[in-house]
């Protein structure tokens, strides 16, 4: 991977000891359900130098369950793990401190590269990892909002990162980036601000997620509505929380973003016990049954049930066709003018390749600048957090990283 | 479909109103689990004629949430419908009467023809449809047996039906058939009982579950364990249920059941009302998602929360070469003298066609006599209940019925 000025192979380093920052929105937020949020605290990191021409930002949009931590090393005490699935484990390792969700993706030498970009990374709008949402205080009766804070969509994630960009004196982005629900922000931003984005690059995402996706969406949030201990969504202040049904929400999620052969090659059928099974019903048998079981409390820990709710309902009603093309995709996408990098896993099947081929195919159509590689891999979902190795040369190929090396140096 | 001895073609007829009847088993029940169940009753239902050589008996075996109603029409209040998924549906235009959940495939002229086979039906052991489980009067209190009731096995399944059929006094089968479960409890009959059984026809079934699909028996376990009306699985006679759990747990199994393309084809991402969303977190916006809550409110009103864990746990179990090979299938199916027919779906990623063909290859190493017909069809599992005019001609095929013609009538 040498730069194409003779610079040599990228050294490949992590950007090192980080804190997540927060700026409060001067302005109120209107949103797409017509109410308007004010005091919008914003939870975000950064990495890398921005340049004087201000146009070496890429943001990165994170997924359901993620944070504003996308890089670097945080104290263990400060963040807690937000990768996924399997991807999880890997960061278990690092005893003491909290890897971001993407570290292998963001740093110098990486795929997007901080000796050259300043990469931008923000907790989403109605997150519980220091951005305003559910857990936050409604400013009108000094209690969380619980189930009182208002329905969000992907369009009004993006609406809060661009006036929280605006703070920041950026009004151009060079990419916006993200896998999953990050991948729909990076879509709606080519959509509604075109003028203002030179990339963008959905990765394992989707212009609407397929009906088997609502489902265990809706199955998820309806685990949560069920339990008891939600109470209408103000659970907060009274010792309970819906952790039971959040548990199962999460099981539910996991094995989605995983495919059947990794968990067939991770787990098998092994008993947890010895060779004999011991004929209960109550306790897991199998290690694929305790390893869902070990998931859910660990997430339950570390997440805001309401959270999960409007992050859930807002990716389910992200649907581009509908939203802005009169349920045409093609139309829905005529004003993007960002060139377009789409990765999708051959193993995923929550968000199948077939959804990224329909945006690159529409795009192609359009006339537009699209490229979409489909990687050969057996992660199901998780691969846009595992295959970081594959998805580095095509993100930096497509950046055009190494030609741009001393640029902005 | 013209039979060898010129009688002309089949007449498909209904096997007409059946009631279901009820037999108590004499000798007490030793379980895999070591306890012993006295008291045993059995629900089951007969179609056609016990011939007087007595070898027309085909047992079919049902499924999860399965009943003895397999055929012919019951009165509607007597038995609620116990179809899955898309089947349900259908049954439910037959007003004030309910269709046994393989009507299509149970009767004269059909697959498992009436005018040549006398066809048994049971409900499983640990069922709540007239056999003994785990809400049945635990003799030893006088109280429900709840979560008290042994842990079972298919094997114990196995050995109930070889009870009752002892009973009836039919010593041998000329074949047994089922659909998932129902599969399952086929293939442990040709195992441990090879001089009983002429025939077994596993129908999108296993030798043994995949990580994946224990992993969603696992789910809907939990969703019901954590249910706090569960209460221990003591909760006949509280007045509360762990209906909320059980419509997780429902919701789970349906979308398993269903394969990705045939939720597109019915309900794509069509909203409930009009083209517009209503920005909610609790109700349902999209088809799908009124479906999956509709589907989970009436089997929560038909079905017993204890037997969907027993029945659960014990398909998950269900382990024919750990049970019987010591690890290696062609070992433990080393003992089948049956003749075996295997039918999968090509769109079932739940019991995958790749299942069955491993139970064939081994059957053919072991140099038995087995085929296999994957069926090319979308609608996933719910195929065996679903596609029945394309399994009729193998299955007639498969048992000679039309050479049987004129031998039993």
């Amino acid at each position: 991977m040498a730069s194409g000025t003779g610079a040599g192979p990228a050294v490949v380093r992590s950007v090192g000891h980080v804190e997540t920052q927060h700026l409060d929105l001067e302005e109120p937020l209107p949103l797409d359900c017509g109410r308007t949020l004010t005091g919008v605290r914003v939870a975000y990191e950064t990495y890398g130098t921005l340049n004087e021409a201000r146009d070496n930002v890429v943001l990165v949009c994170h997924a359901l369950s993620g944070d504003a931590h996308a890089a670097g090393e945080a104290p263990a005490w400060a963040v807690e793990g937000t990768r996924d699935g399997f991807a999880a484990e890997e960061r278990d390792g690092a005893r003491g401190k909290t890897l971001g969700w993407w570290d292998g993706m963001i740093g110098p030498g990486k795929a997007f590269d901080t000796d050259h970009f300043f990469v931008v990374s923000t907790n989403l709008l109605g997150g519980c990892k220091g951005t305003t949402g559910p857990s936050s205080t409604d400013p009108a009766t000094g209690r969380p909002y619980g189930s009182d804070f208002p329905v969000i969509t992907v369009a009004d994630m993006v609406r809060t990162q661009r006036a929280f960009l605006n703070a920041l004196g950026i009004a151009r982005l060079a990419a916006v980036a993200g896998g999953s629900l990050g991948g729909m922000q990076a879509l709606e931003w080519a959509v509604t601000h075109p003028d203002q984005v030179d990339a963008v690059i959905p990765i394992a995402s989707t212009h609407a997620l397929a009906p088997q996706g609502m489902a265990w969406n809706a199955i998820a949030r309806e685990s949560i509505l069920r339990d008891p201990d939600w109470q209408g969504g103000h659970y907060h202040g009274t010792g309970r929380a819906p952790v039971a049904g959040m548990g199962v929400a999460r099981m539910v999620g996991h094995v989605t973003y995983l495919s059947a052969p990794a968990l067939e090659g991770k787990f098998g059928r092994r008993l947890q016990h010895g060779d004999a099974v011991r004929y209960t019903v109550t306790e897991p048998e199998f290690e694929v049954e305790s390893y869902l079981r070990h998931q859910a409390d660990s997430f339950v820990r570390r997440f805001d049930a309401n959270t999960y709710l409007y992050t859930s309902r807002a990716l389910t009603y992200f649907d581009l066709a509908r939203d802005h093309g009169k349920g045409d995709l093609a139309r829905a996408l005529e004003a993007v003018t960002a060139r377009t990098l789409l990765i999708a896993f051959s193993s995923d099947w929550l968000y199948p390749p077939t959804a990224s081929q329909q945006v690159h195919d529409a795009l192609v159509a359009n006339g537009r600048s699209s490229e979409l590689h489909v990687i050969d891999a057996p992660y199901g979902h998780d691969c846009f957090l595992l295959e970081e190795a594959r998805q580095t040369p095509i993100i930096r190929d497509f950046l055009d990283t190494d030609r741009l090396g001393d640029k902005n140096r």
